[in-house]
């Protein structure tokens, strides 16, 4: 088995190298190899995702992904940028999957915006959709308008499109990932849409409908995105699986990964057909804080986990981390981002190496 | 000046009732004249928006809107379902500008769903763009793909688009709106995007910043979309008034307004480029609570408020309603939606009777 390490940019090469301390200590049989991606790819071949970035990535049976993006890199054209590489991994390496679970840890209540009692507990699981929608829709572009409000003016646009086979395989997905939470049957998934409004998505909530048909033992409800972004702040703990498009999703992710108040915390997924799958962190890469040691390193950590339990089949080395991470709390480190009055504020090395002895 | 008065469904003409009780002991000399909308006038009309009530809002200077929808018009066909009336209303009457502000009542900082001191004192200001965007963007439809993942299959499609000036008009009323509620000078500007994704937003970005350059006085930064569900979160006095598309602002002013805890009070107006507007309730038509005397008219209250503010010319009359709202709450009415330990619960004609009074 073999794992391509892309650190990337800001605090990516901090976190990502606790997250890499950590799989050694597993000593586990597979390769690790690692190549610049983001802006460090751009100072060093030209390109965000260099051929041989992208060639690894390929190759590998799971990418541990740290993060990209940088001030610096605002005013180079779009497809020099570094987030452009994370666009090209998922569509290169067909990563339709995008799995963003919002947990808040019971150590780390006080860190959320929201009250105690809305937020303790909360455990669901957001299905962004990766490689569809509104992302890559063609044609898009700028012209001059030959109808709408003001004919002749230069206007820009972008195409919004999902097909049968896109939407079924992202709801198997949800329904599956639903019943595995309930421990085999049950669960629920909440389809997100805009089927009010958009030709897109009355046909997503039909598809979804019409899948849901080989899952009866899920219960299945549809909800439109504004009404959504509302129930997450209201009563996040009623949700249970989201499952929505790749615009929605990036929006609703990111909103209930903030509830938590600890998205220093949060990994993610992003898986293809084959499972082979990207990790990272769901938090960006912090370049106010790069450099000073001081990032958290958990996130990426915690993505290390789900890559070995969904990629690279070993459920039980997954265990012991996320076990390690619950232990490293309970003896209350903490990096600033989730410090509080009483804990032991440490910073990325420490961090790591407290769970490299928890384990 | 003429006002259109247009109740809806569910909870909405209990509500439209008493705000149009509380227009009418103003005694202020404009005429009113009711119609029916959405459910109500499909059931009446066999269409959401007939003719004669688009008639009745185009030669009005204000239009007072309820809320549509019930669930029992879910099977309905598209076009003929009670939120086409509304999409409708903002099309033919070129309604652009949509005022939503999310406002935290002092006295009601314990019904948010956040920590009282990330809300109290909460006023932001969001403006979306009302006409333009995938909403309302042709083409749009279903058919078979001839490009994508899946070649030959069935899919759905929408177009998002923006023309420049589409934008620069909406980016002049954000800036003169962060101008005047600094007093004249000043205020600052957040115009949300997904540039780093979207063609039709880095040109929103674009055109935006160049606006900018007529408002030296007021500051502007720039947020993509996924950050700012996460900074209303985190830090929503943060912003003052922010400005983004109408797909993006219907799922960040909803957050927003639930943020506050209490959308039975927030208001929302719809304006043209004549000031004609369409004054609405921050909040749906609630079916579940409809017919039982028990929803909050406040929010409708203060949407006449903004509707004698901006199209009717009558400042010191929507002064004297803001007033009022202020000190019934003071005296502890309240609806059940807002109703907390210590104050008295009232129906929706009560609320409307004491505004009555306070007036
Ligand atoms: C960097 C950007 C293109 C990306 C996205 O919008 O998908 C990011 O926000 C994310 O959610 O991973
Ligand atoms: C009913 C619906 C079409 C509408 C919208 O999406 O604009 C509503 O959500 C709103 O925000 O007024």
């Amino acid at each position: 088995m073999k794992i391509a390490i892309l650190p990337g940019d800001g605090i990516g090469t901090e976190i990502v190298a606790e997250a890499v301390k950590v799989l050694k200590v597993l000593d586990l049989s597979f390769e690790m190899e690692e190549a610049k991606v983001g802006g460090a790819a751009y100072e060093a071949h030209g390109h965000p995702l260099p051929e041989s970035t992208l060639k690894l990535a390929q190759a590998a049976d799971a990418v541990l992904f740290g993060a990209v993006g940088d001030w610096k890199y605002d005013t180079l054209d779009r497809p020099l940028r570094p987030e452009q590489a994370i666009l090209g991994l998922r569509k290169h390496l067909g990563l339709f999957a995008n799995f963003r679970p919002a947990i808040c840890y019971e150590q780390l209540v006080g860190a959320s915006s929201l009250k105690p009692e809305l937020i303790a507990g909360l455990d669901i699981l957001i299905i962004r959709e990766l490689t569809g929608d509104i992302y890559f829709g063609q044609p898009r572009g700028r012209r001059t308008a030959v109808d709408g409000h003001f004919p002749g003016a230069e206007e820009a646009f972008d195409t919004m499109r999902y097909s049968r086979p896109e939407i079924e395989r992202i709801a198997h997905v949800a329904f599956q990932a639903a019943r595995k939470r309930a421990g085999g049957k049950g669960g629920k998934v909440t389809s997100v849409d805009k089927a009010n409004v958009l030709e897109t998505f009355q046909f997503w909530k039909d598809v979804v409908t019409a899948v849901h048909a080989e899952y009866p033992d899920v219960a299945l409800d549809h909800m439109y995105v504004d009404n959504a972004a509302m129930q997450l702040v209201k009563a996040p703990k009623n949700f249970d699986v989201i499952v929505t498009g790749n615009m929605f999703g990036d929006i609703l992710s990111d909103e209930a990964s903030m509830l938590t108040g600890s998205i220093g915390m949060l990994p993610s997924a992003s898986l293809n057909a084959k499972n082979q799958g990207l990790y990272e962190p769901s938090h960006g890469s912090a370049p106010d804080i790069a450099g000073k040691g001081v990032a958290n390193p958990l996130a990426t950590i915690l993505s290390a986990a789900m890559m070995l339990r969904f990629s690279l089949q070993q459920p039980e080395a997954a265990d012991r981390i996320e076990s390690a991470v619950k232990s490293v709390l309970a003896s209350g480190y903490r990096t600033p981002d989730i410090w509080s009055e009483g804990t032991q504020k440490v910073g990325a090395r420490e961090m790591g190496d407290a769970v490299v002895t928890a384990l």
